[in-house]
């Protein structure tokens, strides 16, 4: 994977400033996905797309960059809507903004396929391109960051002391936040739609699964 | 450094089990200083505590789970009286618990030293030993984890995303969590009192380093 390429086309530049500016005036105060987690979905996400024939920059950029515009907790019962939801908002937000009415369609299921929980398999590469960017940013160290940012916003544990690998329990996510490690992010590379995003992904397992053994060996006093 | 030492002592044995029955009918809902942290202080003040001659075990387990009795928020005008706070309650909880009066004075020592806010020098291997487990708890992966749920509770940022390692910026550990390495926890090793505390806070240390270089290549889209 290359480094952040540097981008050219204009209409994308000038996009980018509006929808920034745009996040600037609506922040988030959910370090998990706040504005920095947006801009890194979109870094991400041009990386890949420019690896991936055939994207459309611009559909790439606004899903990236709105597909948190409506944010569910993860313990409401409304969580699996929270991407329809987004990508109907998104769609209000970019209208008012003047943006090309063509590539609308594109950007909204980009947004509604982008969840875990909506269960949308994405039907266009930028769908798969955004999707892909989203779950990197869970894993290597960003993604252990966000993951005990949101026990600090949720007051979950950071881990059983008596038993942190879940040997002698089933894991529980919703008490031990490092048991989501082994629920969910260790089996995201499994689900990366695009080649670059899956071999991204699956170095950036590896730091996350190191770190699991460290914690889990500090923890039995090990380390 | 020894693995964790089996307990021989029937009357520290005992003042275990009722203090950590205490804390249990009294839990914390912040996530890095819960049962876990208190737990997790005790077992690494009593690995210290196996290789430092003279340490009364019984003042170290209860200045180790109690040092964070009251705990006061981190941006609170009130933080650098917490451990004099901690310390006027634990005294209070131990009476009303019975426990030896003779041993009351070196546990309100340890923990009114236990703080990096406080200004306290130890004066006693006990506080010595409780103030370096404390540190070792804000190291290594734990310490990660712990940084990063401090960072959700209090909504902060958790890294700046345009210069993560602070080169065209003072540090600023109030607004992004990652500037807290830096800002404090790479630097405890140095203030370690005993040889066994220092010797882990230097290998936890390294850990801490290592995440934080990671964590910068990821966010300049180099890992």
């Amino acid at each position: 994977v290359s480094p952040i390429p540097k981008l050219v086309d204009p209409l994308v530049e000038a996009w980018e400033a509006t929808l920034l500016g745009w996040l600037a005036a609506h922040p988030s105060d959910d370090p998990a996905h706040d504005q920095g987690h947006l801009r890194r979905v979109w870094t991400t996400a041009a990386r890949l797309a420019a690896e991936e024939a055939g994207a459309d920059p611009l559909v790439v950029l606004a899903a990236s960059l709105l597909h948190d515009v409506v944010n569910v907790a993860k313990d409401s019962p409304d969580r699996s809507s929270a991407s329809r939801l987004a990508a109907r908002r998104a769609d209000a937000i970019l209208r008012e903004l003047g943006f090309p009415e063509g590539r609308l369609d594109a950007v909204v299921h980009a947004i509604e396929a982008h969840s875990y929980s909506a269960g949308i398999e994405p039907a266009s590469i930028e769908a798969r391109i955004v999707r892909d960017a989203d779950r990197l940013d869970a894993l290597g160290a960003i993604g252990v960051a966000r993951c005990f940012a949101v026990a600090g916003m949720t007051r979950r544990a950071l881990a059983d002391g008596g038993d942190p690998a879940a040997e002698r329990r089933p894991l529980d996510d919703g008490r031990y936040a490092l048991d989501h490690f082994a629920v969910k992010l260790l089996a995201l590379p499994e689900t990366m739609a695009t080649a670059a995003g899956r071999r991204l992904a699956e170095e950036r397992a590896r730091f996350l699964a190191e770190f699991r053994r460290r914690m889990i060996a500090e923890l039995a006093g090990a380390a």
